[in-house]
């Protein structure tokens, strides 16, 4: 029986089209990570069970990880998130980095989900740190690098917005404000995080389960409804709009309103799904109303690395994956016209592939990418075989080009030819890219 | 307990100053195979075992592959090697696909080995592949390509050689030329496969081991181990000279000797470990005494697309591992020296990030990366932060030079400084990359 041609379920193949708006994206990516200082580093997409096991979320770990035994009985997980690893590293060499740090990554990450649109098992996500700054110039500059990136893909301040929001403030909200219990708080925060793939009726239901009597006497539930109404820190009770975690808050967004970044509000509603958050955390949510939904989330996280024996660094971080970003720039219309990085496919008259190579050499010499036609057809196939394969001029080339020096180039999308020497012919290629 | 700061056993993480060599190096290689034409692929890490279970080869599969059951009972392979993969993607879109299809990828490979030199249990692997030539102008372009990579990183012709062998050659000596049953060439096969591994006494015994008595007294042995001695074709038995494989070996290296490439011979013990291939086969050897080992890999291997259930397409490949490539570089000094990408370090006099934030946005904006410093500690100490990230020049902002937008710069390296606005000062960072 013949093998099947699909990938692994919910996984992709990157055939050229599809490989080039990826390079496209992880480029932009780079440049603008880059301009803020920020320098790559990687790390093996294995790795072991119990680092994830520590903070990255029950749901996340228990049912939605691939793990697995290797050969010497270890428990090896295929990473679902980089947030672990990075902390890892970092602690490895805790003495020897230089603060601020700044990190950035396109890992390729793994999770066992049904597949639906804009989640699939895997992605490649752009996770973005800085280490070692306890202020928040740290949580305002990664939101200025998010906003540059939109910018840097053509994006307008119309297409998506940025919501900001703070653990501490929820904390306080729930743990001192309302008097619920540390059980009580966690699960009013995982019921939060869904507050938007739920009916009001559901949520409100909830609520009331999670809620005991004595808390309903002191009509808590309402007050919670209530505040998670507010649409700005102003709209919020005095006691908790006057809280250091919400006059932070106003200092992020006043900082990112002087920017001219006018698109970032409060939203009380954004959670995160990992436990690992301390702090600040943010999502930018995509505005098109065909992909109403979060696109890149992070925030604080200043206890991971001290998981790792060593004294903790105060971190921010964010992560972006590519499969909502390309669906955001696609929705947007922010693809440009990639083409293909083939310049030249020569077409060979008659058996001639050994005496054309110094000619095609010397195309390649000037930083020409030439494809070369071994088949032997006819050149009408020939040069239908160099459109199939989408590259913009043919180069044609027999034993008279050889002899004359002089070869013929033509324009597919034009239909324009040119004679001249290598050097004549390499003005023309590079002029029409 | 605290958590180990190890990465998983046997692979690696790439810290900054890892990543930067190894980006260097996949530039470099990307570069080449597009200057041929060649357009980037890739498919996910993870696959059905199945696929690699028909041709990887048996020792592979069974012993050094990580094979586990997902959660829904599929049985799943981190990906030993590329090969299969393309295949299968080439299948799956046979007839709309243009030939001479070219492709290269970098995917990251894992095998479960005792980690040593050169061989760790992760790598990645530049996997280039002509699809759809049934001449040997596919592997006179490999193997062109092969030469130019190691060109382009500067090797000279003395630092590696190119060694060739054809697998219907062997197949019509063992089978044909000296009678042996399909499974005594397939040992015998394995045998050559180590031969280098292993001592010319043992190499005999196990010889002598899968021969039957029949070929030992027709002096098969003694007849294997005078063609294995054979240091060109001209050495061969007049019968094998003469066979048509050894006349394709002859035409391929005459080809590259044409093209100036002298450094590549004919090796009758060149055998490859897959068992999919079915012409040509080469290596490249790092002739560094420290090192002397196979660096890469490749060949014809024409029936792989069409265990898809299409027709078969005629295809050469060749895969080059990170690992070999980076001690060869390295043991040659062939890595350049890499700098931080990070071109500029902003030290704050005083509270000043916010209002600072213009000026350093400037920078950016003319294409200087800019890290910039929120510590708040004394200049000094900002200074010599910026020495240990290794950044080339820093850029002193206080609010004076808000006031008058003249900034100070110094080049770290030569203790230089210079004054100017932001426009002078980019035109001294950019003459010092």
């Amino acid at each position: 029986m013949a093998l099947s041609t699909q990938p692994y379920k919910g996984a992709r193949d990157f055939y050229p089209e599809d490989k080039r708006i990826q390079k496209y994206m992880f480029g932009v990516l780079r440049n603008v990570a880059e301009s803020y200082g920020y320098s790559e580093y990687d790390a093996p997409i294995l790795e072991s069970f119990e680092i994830f096991a520590a903070k990255t979320g029950q749901e996340i770990v228990d049912e939605q990880t691939y793990v697995f035994e290797d050969r010497g009985g270890r428990k090896v997980v295929v990473r679902p998130e980089m947030t672990p690893t990075v902390s890892r590293m970092v602690a490895a060499k805790r003495q020897e980095l230089a603060y601020p740090l700044r990190w950035y990554s396109i890992p390729n990450l793994w999770r066992y989900e049904r597949p639906q649109r804009g989640r699939l098992r895997e992605h490649w996500q752009l996770n973005v740190d800085i280490f070692g700054v306890d202020n928040l110039q740290a949580e305002i500059e990664l939101l200025s690098i998010i906003d540059d990136m939109f910018k840097a893909f053509g994006a307008k301040p119309n297409m998506y917005d940025i919501r900001i929001n703070s653990r501490k403030l929820i904390n306080y909200i729930l743990g001192e404000y309302l008097s619920l219990s540390e059980k009580e708080s966690h699960d009013i925060c995982k019921l939060i995080d869904k507050i938007h793939k739920i009916s009001r009726s559901k949520f409100i239901s909830g609520v009331d389960a999670v809620l005991s009597s004595k808390h309903k006497e002191n009509q808590v539930n309402e007050k919670l409804l209530s505040i998670l109404d507010a649409k700005s820190i102003t709209d919020l009770p005095a006691d908790i709009a006057s809280h250091s975690a919400a006059t932070e808050l106003k200092q992020v967004l006043d900082a990112l309103e002087n920017k001219g970044i006018n698109n970032a509000t409060f939203d009380i509603t954004i959670m995160r799904g990992f436990d690992y958050y301390t702090g600040i955390v943010f999502e930018a949510v995509d505005k098109h109303p065909d992909n109403n939904r979060s696109m890149l989330g992070g925030g604080r996280y200043d206890g991971l690395v001290g998981l790792f024996g060593v004294a903790s660094v105060p971190t921010v971080g964010f992560g972006w994956g590519d499969v909502t970003l390309e669906n955001f720039l696609k929705l947007h219309h922010l693809i440009p016209d990639l083409k293909n990085e083939t310049n030249l496919y020569a077409c060979l008259i008659g058996d001639i592939a050994e005496k054309a190579d110094s000619a095609i050499s010397e195309f390649r010499k000037f930083g020409i990418n030439v494809a070369v036609d071994y088949s032997g057809k006819k050149l009408g196939d020939q040069i239908k075989n160099a459109n199939k394969n989408g590259v913009g001029h043919v180069l044609i080339i027999g034993d008279d080009e050889l002899q004359s020096k002089k070869y013929k180039i033509k324009n597919l999308a034009t239909g324009k030819e040119t004679s001249g020497s290598v050097k004549d012919l390499v003005k023309v290629v590079n002029a029409s890219n």
